[in-house]
């Protein structure tokens, strides 16, 4: 695929058009207009044809697009066709909530190796995923093609260990350590997940209902004193 | 504040500034234009002025804004001043991870409360955070302020206990269910944790990595071909 510098802003989207249309797929729904597509995302369909306008020619005017030929084109642009495979480093709640809850393959990816320094995880395994030492960590990177880790190590570790994977090649970090890894400059790629941004989203909602809820009262009781 | 709608997009930024406008204080800027600000978070100065217009007038053309007076703001736009409290459902492992490391003070939330159905919990303590008993949180429910839910529950659980939520005059739910919880004309605010978002954005740019890397390999490629 030829690429073109996009804008953050669009590449961030990409990922929500594959959920809907996923959903769309699972509901039986064969064609969608961007106009549609729109409306289920509180987006207006200018946009989302601008969006994938940045990726090449999708769809056709006046008939929308193949629900699941759109769905296929997006996974690809996000290199969900790709076969990535990913490594876990730190299996504790987090670690284990991805491994026993994510389904990294439904995505496109495969979870191939989890890594955690107890000495009572090393050796089992949690859904076919096996649990290695931290010790075999730089081995196993310099034999297996590994296209990122996720990282859930504790906080007082997260810069270490992101030094040795840098060292060791890795280019790709996963983090939930809630630590800035690198400097900006670094050339390793680093998705930060911030649950905070998702926790002020839902606030401001619960603002805006309580405001709009206030205001209804002020205007009743003001009703009630002009009878 | 006075409220006007806005969309989804604009409001799923705010939260990015509240963090950017966070470090800034960390590292000791006092004064910030929308021009770095943009260079911070790759936006354009026109689209961050535009963002912040939704909610009034912020700054001031060509002085710029106050770091911490910006961050007051955005942080009262985001209801983070308000008090909130939450209420913890579910203490598996993303629930015990929320706990363990995610901290709701800082965003200025309070978590006061958890249950959960096993009895190895129940009566514990994690962090100042009570775990009760799925028993008793209809009661709980009914004599305190839970203004948002976290809800962490095994998925086959998910529905049902949503059920009782809204049954119980619960309007706002952090969801990590990764179920749909409400049909989409719900009154009930529901605010999913898409990790697959966050992956495929990660993936996303190691795919145009790679594809850069395979382009420069071909060009060296054909100039060393053509020598």
């Amino acid at each position: 695929m030829k690429r073109v510098k996009v804008s953050n802003n669009v590449i961030r989207r990409m990922p929500r058009y594959l959920r809907m249309l996923d959903e769309l797929m699972e509901n039986g729904v064969n064609r969608v207009s961007s106009f549609q597509l729109g409306q289920l995302l509180g987006l207006t369909p200018s946009q989302i044809r601008q969006d994938f306008s940045c990726f090449g020619e999708f769809g056709q005017q006046g008939y929308g697009y193949i629900v699941s030929a759109l769905r296929e084109q997006i996974a690809s642009i996000l290199g969900a066709d790709r076969g990535y495979s990913a490594v876990l480093i730190g299996v504790g709640n987090i670690g284990r909530a991805l491994m026993d809850n994510f389904c990294f393959s439904s995505w496109g990816f495969s979870l191939v190796a989890a890594f955690d320094v107890n000495p009572a995880l090393i050796g089992t395994n949690i859904n076919g995923v096996n649990i290695y030492s931290m010790d075999d960590l730089e081995t196993y990177l310099h034999n297996n093609k590994v296209d990122m880790v996720v990282l859930a190590v504790p906080k007082d570790v997260a810069i270490p260990v992101t030094n040795m994977l840098t060292a060791n090649g890795v280019e790709a970090i996963w983090n939930f350590t809630n630590v800035d890894l690198t400097a900006p400059n670094s050339s390793t790629i680093v998705e930060n997940v911030h649950f905070s941004d998702s926790l002020l989203s839902l606030s401001y909602y619960v603002s805006e209902r309580q405001d709009e809820k206030a205001a209804r009262a002020a205007r009743a009781e003001k009703a009630e004193n002009n009878q």
